[in-house]
């Protein structure tokens, strides 16, 4: 039976990145070697890691604008940290809109001090907070522009006069934006880019060099920055996938025509979510994510038939997360929309049956 | 053309690993979804993460003695900084035996006092240093079991009384050893273990918590301990990998069959750079590599004969690091005594030539 893989990360991919990948594991660029037991430093990945930084930059528009794009180690996780190692000398500002944001500011805080300019905790965050302000004189901002558990997605950034810091993790690679306003995007690869493993992170040089503290080689973005994210061993098979990806939505018209996609897929499930009345949307109508639709069951005794339903129709990975119950159908770029029918027909099966 | 993969890391893994990894691309464990695609939080990659650490366990021989396995990103240059994040409160006790422990000691250094114990750098690393004491008051000492570079080994490791701590990159499951004698080994996963991306650390629980520093939580043993190595996604594929190089590696005797074919490679190589006039060993006999053995020409002026020779043999990886030039034959695991001798017999045909 066809699978429709709604999981909210790792997730899907394309399944022509999938048949080159796995081809790649037997014989790579048919050099009768394994892509796992080639050197990292030979001519061949290093093309890999090569073409992937430079599909990064160019994808988001960056390129020659003094952006760097690494691939490393940790993921977003390791980016909470290395932020505040790299950028937090007195103080900085976050935006804390759920359990990624208020992790980054946990970390941040045993670098130095933190401004929790506004929080949606109130409301199990479930809205995007709009109406704050920055100080001017903190080291940076930091944001998270899609927030997967709750299904939220920061629509418009703001202005600031530090440094913009912000974690893509969700929804690089998905919608345009006008990203040369970010001095500094992360992103875990496990949702649009490439499997687990590793992470980008999109840097302007110019923004660095500025604390005070000696940083560890390994925290420092200047160290995989002089290296080109080779200072170590990297995940090379994470990063290939990634650049097999990166390819893929180049060549599938770029961001542009994945955000086109990922409207319909939402606009198709959101249209249903308020239209069926078995269903009702978690998240703010203004802040719902285009990538992660969180929703609930008015009724919570119709859970096992329709659990039942999707599960017998192929649908993987539509339970919503333990804080907000329900349901999650995430539509990354690899999602086709058929998939999101699916859903969308056993929401409507639902009803007829009740 | 069959290839003789001598690379030193990323390295030959089985074939039969290679086989059933690529699969797992396109379907693994017959869910019709790749492995790239599923949620680290799934049933089945839950099973892979739990049997990786439960091997890794058994077959060192520490099940039940106190130890827990993680499987953890960044490398062994990550844990030259989280050895000293989580142990060092006051001063360490290092071992200098090359590149290596170099870069640990440089990391370390900013947590603490370093005491090295000693240094084979005055002989550019060709030998390990044997009549050194270890102060008993230091938090932990610590040294590298094998010198991928150099070509070096340490055979014996000293008794001390603070926690021993050793990066076994590049030689763990390749030898027998009482590892119950270490307190943490750490290794990152590309040598005899899988591919990159992953690095498995074994550590002794109750060396953990004397510090007084707060450890940022990706820093920190002790969270990765709390979540079986699940605190944030991990690499994912490469866990999975090593999970099936490791069932390959009980499946085909232990540790103890592993060493056996391992000292039988070995041997072979370095008879024939002992008995060939045209090469010399770099290393100190008493403490040449099991995996690595590192050789040059006495006569430099062979080197493109030599070059093409094994380069048009299906040779891969053979040239030597430029801090020691020549060549270095790395012969882990998985690598077939059938591809040493193919470079013994062209060290045999050279000398026939010239």
């Amino acid at each position: 039976m066809k699978k429709h893989n709604f999981s909210a990360g790792p997730c899907i991919l394309p399944q022509e990145v999938f048949k080159e990948a796995s081809q790649a594991i037997l014989d790579f660029n048919d050099s009768g070697l394994s892509i796992l037991e080639i050197s990292h430093r030979s001519p061949d990945f290093v093309a890999v890691m090569d073409e992937a930084q430079a599909l990064a930059l160019e994808l988001l528009g960056l390129k020659g604008k003094g952006y760097k794009a690494l691939f490393l180690q940790g993921g977003a996780s390791m980016q909470f940290l290395m932020v505040a190692y790299n950028l937090l000398e007195e103080k900085a500002a976050y935006l804390n809109t759920g359990t990624w944001s208020t992790k980054a500011i946990k970390e941040a805080k045993l670098f130095g001090e933190i401004e929790e300019v506004a929080s949606s905790k109130d409301k199990n965050f479930n809205y995007i907070p709009k109406s704050y302000s920055i100080p001017d004189e903190v080291d940076y901002f930091h944001c998270t522009s899609n927030n997967t558990i709750f299904g939220t997605q920061m629509k418009e950034f703001p202005s600031t006069a530090s440094p913009l810091v912000c974690d893509m993790s969700s929804d690089i690679f998905s919608r345009e934006l006008d990203f040369s306003k970010f001095d500094l995007i992360y992103a875990g690869a496990q949702k649009n880019m490439g499997p687990a493993g590793t992470t980008l992170v999109v840097v302007k040089e110019d923004i660095l060099g500025k604390v005070s503290r000696e940083i560890p080689s390994m925290m420092s973005y200047s160290t995989h920055i002089g290296k080109d994210s080779m200072f170590n061993t990297p995940a090379v098979y994470a990063v290939y996938v990634s650049m097999l990806t990166l390819r893929w939505i180049k060549a599938n018209g770029g961001i542009k025509a994945m955000e086109e996609r990922n409207q319909k897929k939402a606009e198709l499930i959101y249209n249903e979510i308020d239209r069926n009345p078995l269903f009702k949307g978690f998240a703010a109508n203004e802040d719902r994510s285009v990538m992660n639709a969180t929703f609930n069951l008015v009724d919570e005794s119709h859970k096992d038939t329709f659990d039942q339903m999707w599960k017998g129709a192929g649908v993987n990975g539509l339970n919503g997360h333990r804080s907000v119950g329900g349901y999650r159908a995430s539509m990354y770029n690899a999602l086709p929309i058929e998939s999101v029918q699916v859903v969308v027909d056993l929401m409507k099966e639902l009803e007829k049956k009740i």
